[in-house]
């Protein structure tokens, strides 16, 4: 499955309902942290969550962000590729292995 | 581009660093609201953000979601895909069109 | 210490610099999720956290609550009980004991 | 009406509910930052939201701020009255008067 089914059948709901007028890049950022804040309320008192309601929230904070790149114009894959480059000056194996600590923390 | 592309670069920059010790679900649930956050810091006090930080930060979105979906065993197209075909029913086109009010908010 | 200090110390900063046009209830929203973000960073990757970072991050989310409260007119105390309230008869204690489940979760 | 009897009645609350148990530093970390997206979402599509709603989540997230600020020992108010020390000196307004840019981002 690629990205290219996916985001025709987004285009396609969000089209069908004239919903585009309310995806400015504004709302769509909003939109995300919103759903990310339910994905979260699954692990809000406990480690261990419904997987099922994992996976909808989950679905959720993916279907904004897919919005969102498209509303900008980006393709999502070669956003993370590029990031994940640039992540990877930043956490050099030699010095990051096995821990988290961020380096350019001031 | 594929998903698998992404998945395995993720997979091996995570591997060489010896982090998915520090991946487990409620963490990356964590990480997805908090880089949520800086994207929506790029909108904090305007409509207008910086393209190039606003590509930046969802594509730390969307990496910790990606980093998710793989710890639960779950295909990222296949998340939205599945709850595409929910929300559907919850926004029928006659009902929805134009407009973003839920019909089962409480 | 009582809120009418703490409010007029904000006021006064706000006024200084110029900044109450910025502070619409919308930019303050997002303001308090940005913070609140900041301040999930501190446990990101572990429930142990650096106590002046946490003092911090929380004075920064409790700022921008006032910011907002003051904005909408509202006192922060009352709004705090006027809710209480309501949370008392949604989990009354004989039925809530020992629980965190909602009663009304869909 | 001061902190002292907000904290008290939250104090009373969740001791008759046996809640305390939940209340760790990171679950309420967590619990500020899902209760902020609840606030967030009263604007999610737009500038203008239901003024009962917002005072409603404002006080969710208050909430927790002051259970949290009570679980690690410090008040409320003093919290604020420090960090606005701090901000003073990273917004001189001489430097900062009508505009938001940090001086300090990297």
């Amino acid at each position: 499955m690629t990205d290219d089914r996916v985001l025709a059948a987004l285009r396609a709901f969000v089209a069908e309902r004239d919903w585009a007028q309310f995806h400015t890049a504004p709302n769509l950022a909003k939109s995300v942290s919103i759903e990310a804040a339910e994905l979260l309320e699954c692990f809000q008192w406990s480690d261990e969550a419904d997987e099922a309601r994992v996976r909808e929230e989950l679905a959720d904070v993916l279907t904004y962000c897919l919005l969102l790149a498209d509303r900008i114009g980006a393709d999502p894959a070669q956003l993370v590729l590029d990031k994940l480059e640039t992540t990877k000056q930043k956490y050099p194996v030699d010095l990051a292995k096995g821990s988290m600590i961020k380096y350019d923390r001031r």
